[in-house]
């Protein structure tokens, strides 16, 4: 477990690089129970998949998932879920050129310095395909969370300086966009942006917002895996993430008290929560949603709301400076495939990230009092 | 194991209520041979006591920290260190009207709902007196870095709209103020601001920066536990934190990779890093430092950057609307002693978290390489 | 977590040195709303503690017991309880001879080499009395599982060669005997053993036994977190233990399958458990308890049967030849006061192993099926 | 995490079931820069794999090792390395008259109870091909301890009650016959006696033992992560295992104090151990070696002696009474292919679960002083 295993209860133990032969996941604490077939993960696979537009990687992969065990007649069983995703489309020789050169903004560096030997072909184990696991795992627990009235909503809230304020929200157009977008609109200037920076062989980033209702009250654990905490560390280990933040986030810092402080309200006198249509799933409500959803690090009642920064591609067509393995000053153009953005593509990994956290913190609730023990240990 | 031990094999385990008898923290894998008295500890708690200035709560607290164990003749065994502080000056009746009354921005209603029973005098466990254990551990943390060569250096970058820009820096005055700014100039149009807010019998929040030079290349341990994203973890459990970034942080959601990528260069032809004093640990350097010393989760040489919005202290004096466990409606006014800003006080808790994180992938990085095996197990 | 942390989900850890000035225990992951007091641990204390007939040390220790956070109002908050015992009758100078010289039996050469400074008085850490920490968390589960239905009955099996057998056990007068045997025939056999043993200036060992009954069927983690190895794990890492057995044990290596395999029967037709007056738990039964309540490393509804093996106290008062640190081989002679047999006080210690580990997976199976996640979070 | 990962900082997660697609595991933690093909791995394969003598399961599997990630250009690369076996022979239908059957000593009906919905085909996951995982982990775990210079060596002690003493070891018999044991003229005794309970339509168990030279003295983390508590439960977690014990082991219970405490010596005085031909590694020795090398949890130089019970393999051909999943009275007689005994398959499984242990304590250990960490860290 150095590294490749994410949650406690619940967890997905990832594995594989670029080009190797083949990446997957390993599911460990699904409960029984719980319908699961190839199909119902394929359709988180695709969201994440290169090719889906112009504004991805023009790799050619199928990203078709293969359930290897932990399922049998179409249900779980409760052992651990073993799911892969064969390469197909490795462009090896594309990547002989960097075998000692150093790209700026990627992990050649530090996963060489850190372990002398390493596979530089397509980044690796540093490749956003390393996500892959990330996305099958996610796929299981966004399932459980379904299963329990739980409902996650995930979108590019700001592609460059393309950013949909609230009120314009559509949720429902988040689909209907190759960016993911929550209205077509902002998309559209969106894509007009992102072309203009592909013409200057560039690259550009953006915010990926996610919204949970439906979650019980007091979920997270005091004082270390608080909700907040739990997420914000698996989606800051998404390779492109530079900041989490919840609900205010880093505006609060400019706030005051008296305007911070979201007010408790009794729902039958509740106002609308203003920056969400979101249903409520507490008996108190609050008449803003500045906390995010979160209370001392546990789940209070209203969406739970978190955003993360993505960098842009560090991959990028014009000509940079860097170092070689031999230290030596180089320039460096890079070729092949890239996406000239990530941020429609990171969506799910983001959502998988957040559903994971979810399902383990909800897991880990089931002890919180005795009252639940003996619900199920001794119902009398 | 239920969110009150952070870290793997260097560990905190803490404990304690605002108003029970004490607080205190268990550290775990502290290596034999480290000096250690009470004093060297003593200097970390004052940091964060209160009764510091005008701007902390008025509580009277000397916050003496007492080695349990562990430590034998001044110097650790390799044993687990237990540290205690004990409660002096709780005035539990003042908390007396609080106990069904759900307090805004707080986690009375979060608390009440997960557990049923709680404890409500000063907020129990949820409290900022819970910090106490993290700052004792948290110094052990520094003691150890400090033996390896690796310097934090945290302070309050902004307190409400006052933020000090990288360029006005000066770091050596940071302990010169109660603020814990880098620059006095800032430091007294922050006292200004905070007096204003506190007439108003309101609160503020603010930004904390954490910079830490002298780490190896390659700390952090992909995928799941890089180096940000475990530090993102331990910063975003404290109470008041609502984001976190590293580096260029949220901006780099408008950066275009040509902009964010920071070219490697050949020290004899670095140029000075642009945003920062600090010494370069690297054979390699970076002609900028927009990843924040992180790059695929792995340390990259530059110093280490990363920055926690702290939202304003719920607690104000003025009267706010709330419901109460009947789920009444009513109001609310806060009396009693409260910080009107808790930024100063937990400039040395994210130090003590970001401590703690690196201590503990120090030792992780340990096993990275068979090389390193060999020299501790089979030298030659 | 260097090692002295306990349990995944209910964990305990544990600190203090036989000489310090305390020692301790975090109990984190504790359910809210268990009834709680000192009293009702320290009867647990009592049964481990020094001084309680002619055949324990002499050690005055009343190894009080002090509960210092989460409990509030006589039950539990779901917050880490952090207990504490006072060390009172130290007698260091006893042990300054032996500050470099290394005991047979005992750990002062192993410690001495694996981190060069240590605390030599009274072993130190590696103390009988580092046990203090693991029965006071014990005593947590053993009220946890109370309440649950679940009852433990540990005692000493055999003293040296004195062993009760099955057919003999008359469970009602274990606490009628300091030796804590389940029977006073043999009980007084055993102490005219013990106190030939004393006149020698020698020690010895035995085994203890412990039963569970009330256990759900299915307890128990496939594959690694077996109901069998996470016991065997916590009871090995009792200081004297030597060997763990489950069933027919060691036995089992000279049946044969027909023997050795328990016939499952319908309970209406099910004959009485050759081995034991235990209430049976489940609706399916069988014939004998070869596998001592585990198959497959989950619970199967007969009564839990292990047994520990605890080797002779290593401290005697005859001569011993051994080598201090300088390598030089010299004789040794051990003074002071020290128990002839730890079998009886380790009975609780190794209970409370036990319990701490049945409470972790009765925690852990809670999500096993995702009905009982529903029956708490999506109830219909 | 719900039991299918062994291992802290070196870990190994296993999956898959006896008639499923494949089986698998994946390690985490293997340091890069170790020589890895798959020829190594299968000589470590074959000693378990089926049909390998008259005394093993006909099933025909080749139990071919595949890498699937984590090694590049033969040699590791410090990433996750993925592991799996294809499963080939399945005959599913000998299996269905069993879907609502229990058999004695399975985990039919326990792992029917505590999941619901289980895949009964060859025992699914609790079948004795879950091991497959075990040991291709357990076979880099051996190769990593063999470029630390650290042996172990395995065989079958005992087998029904055909046990070889310690003074007729010839350890270099062990890999000269199918069972084994470390001595040929025992081993056909043992073949004699295996064909006469085959003949019987029976089973049979017997002793496994493990010993481990070239051990850094230390190893082992109190109070809890003991070396023998380690491998207790990673040895006990094998399906089969009654008992484990560590060097006198339970006959420490009938011993006295002057008896089984091991003298140190100056190895220049050192007797030749007694039980052992095995090389010494400690400057300082024991005149016998009782503890089974290990002393207060932590390795003190003497060769690691442990040993495990098997319980004879719960398929049988002989008719037997059991229940079925309706409640109802059943006979069974098991058809289809078994072994008659799994001890000597099962060698290679404890062998592989004491390496998993060792590699992951030796990582840990790395960090118990701070000389260690200076030694990597800041080298002057």
């Amino acid at each position: 477990m150095s590294g490749s295993t994410f949650g406690k209860n619940f967890s997905i133990t990832t594995w594989g690089e670029s080009h190797g032969k083949a990446l997957g996941c390993v599911v460990d604490g699904c409960p029984a129970g719980l319908s699961l077939t190839e199909e119902m993960l394929q359709s988180y696979m695709n969201r994440r998949k290169p090719g889906q537009s112009q504004y991805t990687t023009s790799r050619a992969e199928t990203d078709q998932i293969e359930i290897l065990s932990g399922v049998y007649e179409g249900v779980t069983t409760g052992t651990p879920i073993s799911l892969m995703v064969n390469n197909h489309n490795q462009h090896s020789k594309d990547y002989e050129s960097l075998r000692e050169v150093y790209r700026p903004g990627h992990a050649d560096y530090t996963y060489a310095t850190k372990y002398h030997h390493r596979d530089h072909r397509g980044g690796g184990r540093s490749s956003g395909r390393e996500t892959i696991g990330r996305v099958a795992g996610g796929a299981i627990a966004c399932l459980i969370l379904k299963e329990l009235g739980i409902q996650l909503t995930t979108f590019s809230k700001a592609i460059g300086s393309v950013s949909v304020p609230d009120k314009a929200y559509r949720l429902e157009e988040i689909l209907k966009n190759p960016l993911y977008m929550p209205n077509l609109d902002y998309a559209q200037r969106a894509k007009e942006f992102i072309e203009t920076v592909m013409n200057q062989q560039d690259s550009c980033g953006g915010v990926i917002e996610c919204r949970v209702t439906g979650l019980p009250v007091g979920l997270g654990e005091p004082v270390f895996h608080k909700l907040d905490s739990v997420i914000a560390k698996g989606v800051m280990s998404i390779g492109a993430v530079k900041s989490v933040e919840f609900g205010a986030g880093h505006r609060a810092s400019q706030m005051l008290g008296s305007e911070c402080n979201d007010s408790f309200v009794n729902p039958s006198e509740a106002v609308e929560i203003a920056d969400s249509q979101d249903k409520i799933t507490s008996k108190i409500s609050k008449s803003s949603n500045h906390s995010g959803g979160v209370l001392g690090g546990l789940s209070d009642g209203s969406p739970l709301v978190l955003r993360a920064t993505i960098k842009p591609t560090p991959s990028i067509g014009s000509e940079q400076n860097t170092v070689n393995a031999k230290n030596q000053q180089v320039s460096l153009t890079i070729t092949g495939r890239h996406d000239p953005i990530i941020v429609p593509r990171a969506v799910v990994v983001v959502e998988s990230m957040v559903a994971i956290s979810l399902v383990d913190l909800l897991f880990q609730n089931m002890n919180a009092k005795l009252s639940h023990l003996k619900k199920i240990y001794n119902p009398q």
